[in-house]
C-alpha cells in the first residue's frame, strides 16, 4: 500500500515466509541420542518449524530524482534472534540510464542471487548462490539501455566472502568492484525469443585479513551450505589446526585477489520457465604456522590460489496457464475461494546443480612431524556435491503461496574415514514445506 | 490507523510500557557495596526505570480469506537491546469456524497468557504464566462454533519451555501438541453468567535434549521468575554439579514427555472481573554423571518425572462504573482533559496465587563420595512460592494507562543455609509502576 | 507522511545516512600486514563504506493530551548488527509550559548533543558530546515559557556513562537528575539578536558499581572516540592490571559522585551560524587491589574525583543564501533539478575542539613492586585532544543531502613510550563523506 503526500511517496510491503523442515534418513540408530547435531557422517538436524523471512519494506520517492528503500528483516537467520537490516539504500535516479546507488545492496554476480526472496522458485537458492556475493555495502551506477534490453550494474563495494553478507564495516582496507551486463534482445518483439535474457556477472577485489589476526576473523571465508542448509564446506580454522601439531597453523586466511565470473541465462516463454547460470570463485588463500611446543621452527606461510565451481539449470511449467517470469507467477488467473470455483495457480518445478570445491584446497601438509590438511579437511569438508530438486507451486492468491520441495544431495568426501580416503557424507534428503505471505 | 488499497487493508497498531521498579527491603547493611546482584540470601535488585514492551504492529487482511499479524518487540527484554520478533503469523479463514494459523503464536494453555500484553490487570503476569507455554512456532487450527460460545484451538507446534519463548528453529527433533476449549455457554443470553468462561488448556508433547549436549542447552528448562521478574528457581547445570566432585554432572536435561493441564475461568459482571486459573506441568527429566578426577567410575543416568504446579485467582473493580471485560476496560465514560471535568476511569485489583515445585527435585545425590542436589539445589532454588498483589489502574483514555502495583511474595527455601536445612529466601517486596500507550 | 483517524494522528518519518570513512597516513609500512588494528603508535583503522544511521520514525498524537515517538536503529552501531530503539517515549502535554515526558530521551545537558542526528552540521559530532550523557532512561518535565524565549528540562533518570547510551535496566541502584535552561530572549523580537540562545545544562548523581564486580561491568564509564570514531581514552579495566602485578587490580570503577556542567550558546543569522559549547565531567573512581601471588597483601582501594573538559567552537555560512538554523538548512531556494536549473544549497563550515583528560588520571602507583597506570594508562590511552574539521553540505533538495569533512586530530599521549615519557598518538586524518536522505 501507498501513502502520498505532496511529491512524497511511501510505500509499505512485507514479505513473510513459514517453513516447516524435515530431514529424512538422518537418524542414526546406533547413536542413543535423538539430539546429536552431528553424527551418521556429519548428517543430522532437527526437524523444525521456522521463519526463513520476515521482511517489511519502507520504499520510498521524491519526486522523480530521488528514491529510497528500506528492508528490515525479524526472522532472525543469524545467529540469536534479533532483526537486522537487508536492503537500505539510497538512489539518484539521474534517468532510466543512470541511476546512483548508494548503501546496502546485493551483489551484481549470481542471477538467482538477484531474482527477490519472495520469487525463487524453489525454496532455498542452489549452490551458485553460495559462491556469488550476498548483499555488500557501496556504490553502484546501474541503468537500461536501448529500449531497456541492455541492463548494466556496476559498483564499488566493501567486498563480502562468497554466499554471505557483507558485516556492518569493512574488515580489511580493500575494496572490491562488481560489474554485470545482462541482454534482453527481443524484449521489446513479440518472438519466441521475447523472453531471453542472457548476461554475465563478475566481480574483483583483493582481500586482506592479515596473518597475526587471521584466526579472529573469517569474514572474508565461505562457508558453504547445502539447500537443506547445512554447511558442509569450510576453509581450515586457527583453532582446528593447533590441536595435535608442535607448531599450531594460523588457519586459512584471505590474502589476495578474489575474482568471480559468471555467465547466466533465462528463459521464460508463456507458463514455461528456464535458468541456468554457472559461476567460479578464485581466490588466494594463506596458511601460516606458529610455535606452539618448545623447540618448534615453523615453517613459511604458504599462499595459493584456489578456484571453486558451481553451476545449476532449472526447469518450471505453470499448469494452469498462467505466464512464468523471472518475477514469479505475478498475475492468477482464478485465485482460490471459498465456495467458489477457484483453485489458484498449480507450477512444477526441477533443478540440478553442482558445486565443486578446488581439488588444491584438501593437500596435506607436514609440519613438525604431524601431517594436516593445509586448507581444508577431507575428512570433515566435502569435495564435491550435486542436487536435484522437484518442486510444487501452488499460488492460492497473487499473495499467498504454498511451496513443497523434495531435494536430495550427493557428497564426496566431508564424512569421516582417513585423509588419504574420506569417506562420502551421507546423502541428504529434505522434504521442505513453505507457507509464503507477500504484498 | 488503518490503510486500504482494494481488498488489501493494513492496520498499523502500537503498545509501548514505559515501568518503574522499586525493590523495598532489599538492601543489606552488612555488604558495603550496594550494587550486589545477589546478597541477602539471594534477593537484591537494582531500582530502575525500564521499557516492558514496544511493540508496534503490523496487521493486514486481504480480502475475507487472507490475513497476518507481525509485532517487533523493541523492549530488548532478552538479553541485550536488540530487537527481535515476538508476533507473526498468516491466518487462513475457512470460516469463523476454521481458521488455519501458521507462524508464531502463542501457545494454547495458560489463561492470563494468552490475555494480550497490553489487557492483564497487573503489571506483571502471576505464577501459572511461568509453567504455561509463551510463544511457540507451528500450525494450529481455531474457530468458534455455536453462535460463538465454544472456542477451541488445536495445533502442532516445535514445543517451548514452560514460561519461555522457543527457539528460532527447534532444538530438538521432537515436537509438541497443544488444545484448549473454552466455552462461554450464556455469552449471547443477557443473564447474571453472561460474563461467564470456563474451560482446559492442555499440551503434550516430548523433548529430548540428549545426555552429551546437555550442558549446553537448556533450551527445554525452566527458569521461574517471580512477578518482580527475579528468577528463583532453575534447575542444576552441569557446571554447577561438576564443582568439588569427583565425578561431575552432566547437569539436568529434558529427556522425555512434557504434559500440560491448565482449567480456567473468568467471570466479568458490569464492573467486576474475576479470573482464575490453576496449571500443572509434569516433565521427564535427567541426570548423569561423568568422568572428572582419575578412577572416578560415574554412576548410571537417573530419569524422573517432575511435575510442578501453580496457581491464583485475580479479582477487580472498576470503581468508575465502566465495563471490566477479559480485554480490560475498552472504554473510558469521561476521560482525562486539560480544564474539564473528566478524570478517566479507575480500576482496583488484587490476586492471589502460588507455585509448587516438585519435591522429589531436591533429592540430595551421593556420587564419589560427596553429596550434592540432583536435579535442584534446595540452597539456592525456591521449592515454594506464595504472592499477593494490590494493583491500582487509571485509564486516563481509552488509549493512556497509568498502573501502580504492589507485590509481596514469600518463598521456602532457596535462602542459603545447608541442603538439609536450607533458610528461606528473604520475602520480595515490590512497587512498580507502568505508563502504557496503545492504540 | 501522516495518517489520520479521528483525534489520533500517525507520522511515519525516516533518517538514512551512508558513509565512506577513508583514513588517510595511517598506513605503517615497517607492519607486513595492512589490516592491523591497532599499530603507527595506535593509529590504524580499515577504510569503509557503512551506514551511521537508519532510523525509522512513528510519531503520533491522541488529541492535544498524548503523544509518543517511537525511533528504532537498524544501523546496527553497537556491537554486531542487530536493531535497537534510540528514541521511545510517551508525552503528557499539560501545556506548553508544562510536558510530561516518560521513556528512553536524550540526557538534557549537551547542546550538539540535543541538535537531531540529521541536523548536526559536521559528520560527526565534536568532544563536548562525549562527555555529555546520550539516551537515559527517565521521566522529565520540560516546557517553554514567557512566549517560548524560556526553555528548561529537569528529568530523573537511570544515569549513564559520558558519551553513551543508557543500558536497558539500571546497572546500579543509583539515580541522576538532569537540568537545561535554555534562553532565546529576543526571540520574537526581528533584531540582530533575534537567532541568540544561551544556556547551562547540569546533571547530578550517584553511581555506585561496587568494588566486587567492578572487573564485570564497566557500563558506568567512558570510552572516548574521536571524531574519526576511533576510541582513544578509557579507563584501567582488571585485566590489563592484573598482568604483571603480584597483587592484581580491580581495575576503575564508578563510585561515587557524577556532576556534569555545560554552558552553551548558538546564534544564527541568516546564512550565517555559530555553536559553541563547554563541558565539564567530573566523577568519583575507585581502583582497589586483590592478592593474586602467595604472600600478596594487597593495600587499600583508593578513590579520587576526577575532571575531564572539553569545548568546541564551528562556524557554518549557507553559500546560495538559505536561511541556517539550530534544525540546519531546512528549505532550499532551488532545489537540484534533471535538466532543470537548480543545484540545491551549499553551505561551508569549520570546527575546532578540545578535550583534556585530568591529568591525576595517568599518576601512577606501585603495589607489591610493580609500578603500574592507576586510573589510566598514559602509553596506551591520550591525555588531550585537539581537532579542527572543515565541511561542505551541499543539500540537493530539502530531503537529501551530501556531506564532505576533513577532519585532522592532534593528541597528546596514548602513542607508546613509557609512562614516565609518553609517546603522542599519531595525527588523525580522516575524509569523511556522506549521503542523508530524511523525511
Amino acid at each position: 500500500v501507498s501513502i502520498k503526500k505532496g511529491d512524497f511517496e511511501l510505500k509499505i510491503k512485507g514479505l513473510v515466509q513459514a517453513d516447516v523442515r524435515t530431514y529424512l534418513d538422518d537418524y542414526n540408530p546406533a547413536n542413543t541420542s535423538e539430539t546429536a547435531t552431528t553424527n551418521r557422517n556429519g548428517l543430522y538436524s532437527n526437524d523444525t518449524v521456522t521463519f526463513r523471512r520476515i521482511r517489511p519494506t519502507f520504499e520510498g520517492t521524491f519526486g522523480k530524482l530521488v528514491g529510497f528503500r528500506l528492508t528490515p528483516e525479524f526472522a532472525g537467520n543469524g545467529s540469536g534472534d534479533a532483526a537486522s537490516i537487508v536492503d537500505a539504500y539510497i538512489d539518484l535516479k539521474f534517468s532510466p540510464a543512470a541511476t546512483l546507488r548508494a548503501g546496502k545492496v546485493k551483489g551484481p554476480v549470481g542471477l538467482e542471487r538477484l531474482q527477490s526472496g519472495g520469487a525463487i522458485t524453489f525454496i532455498e537458492r542452489g549452490f551458485p548462490t553460495e559462491l556469488a556475493p550476498n548483499r555488500d555495502l557501496g556504490i553502484q551506477l546501474q541503468g537500461e539501455l536501448f529500449s531497456s534490453t541492455v541492463n548494466y550494474t556496476l559498483g564499488y563495494y566493501n567486498g563480502t566472502a562468497d554466499g554471505r553478507d557483507v558485516a556492518a564495516t569493512d574488515s580489511d582496507n580493500r575494496k572490491e568492484i562488481g560489474a554485470r551486463l545482462f541482454l534482453e534482445p527481443f524484449k521489446n518483439d513479440p518472438s519466441f525469443f521475447q523472453g531471453l535474457g542472457f548476461g554475465i556477472g563478475s566481480s574483483f577485489g583483493t582481500k586482506d585479513q592479515g596473518a597475526f589476526n587471521a584466526g579472529s576473523a573469517n569474514n572474508f571465508l565461505p562457508r558453504i551450505r547445502t539447500p537443506g542448509q547445512l554447511q558442509v564446506f569450510s576453509y581450515t580454522s586457527a583453532a582446528t589446526a593447533a590441536t595435535a601439531t608442535a607448531a599450531g597453523s594460523t588457519g586459512v586466511y584471505a590474502d589476495g585477489d578474489h575474482t568471480r565470473l559468471s555467465p547466466q541465462l533465462y528463459f521464460y516463454r508463456n507458463s514455461f520457465g528456464l535458468l541456468s547460470e554457472y559461476i567460479t570463485s578464485e581466490q588466494e588463500l594463506s596458511q601460516g604456522f606458529v610455535a606452539v611446543g618448545a623447540g618448534s621452527t615453523p615453517s613459511a606461510t604458504t599462499t595459493q590460489k584456489l578456484k571453486n565451481e558451481a553451476w545449476q539449470v532449472a526447469v518450471s511449467y505453470v499448469l494452469t496457464g498462467e505466464d512464468a517470469s523471472f518475477r514469479g507467477v505475478t498475475k492468477v488467473n482464478q485465485p482460490f475461494t471459498i465456495g467458489g470455483p477457484g483453485w489458484g495457480a498449480f507450477e512444477v518445478a526441477a533443478r540440478y546443480g553442482k558445486l565443486e570445491i578446488d581439488d588444491d584446497s584438501f593437500d596435506p601438509v607436514t609440519e613438525g612431524g604431524v601431517t594436516f590438511a593445509r586448507y581444508a579437511n577431507p575428512v570433515s569438508q566435502i569435495s564435491e556435491a550435486e542436487a536435484w530438486t522437484l518442486g510444487v507451486n501452488w499460488y492460492l492468491t497473487s499473495n499467498l503461496k504454498a511451496v513443497l520441495n523434495y531435494t536430495q544431495v550427493k557428497f564426496e568426501g566431508g564424512g569421516g574415514g582417513t585423509a588419504a580416503a574420506p569417506d562420502d557424507r551421507e546423502d541428504e534428503k529434505t522434504v521442505f514445506g513453505r507457507l509464503q505471505l507477500s504484498f
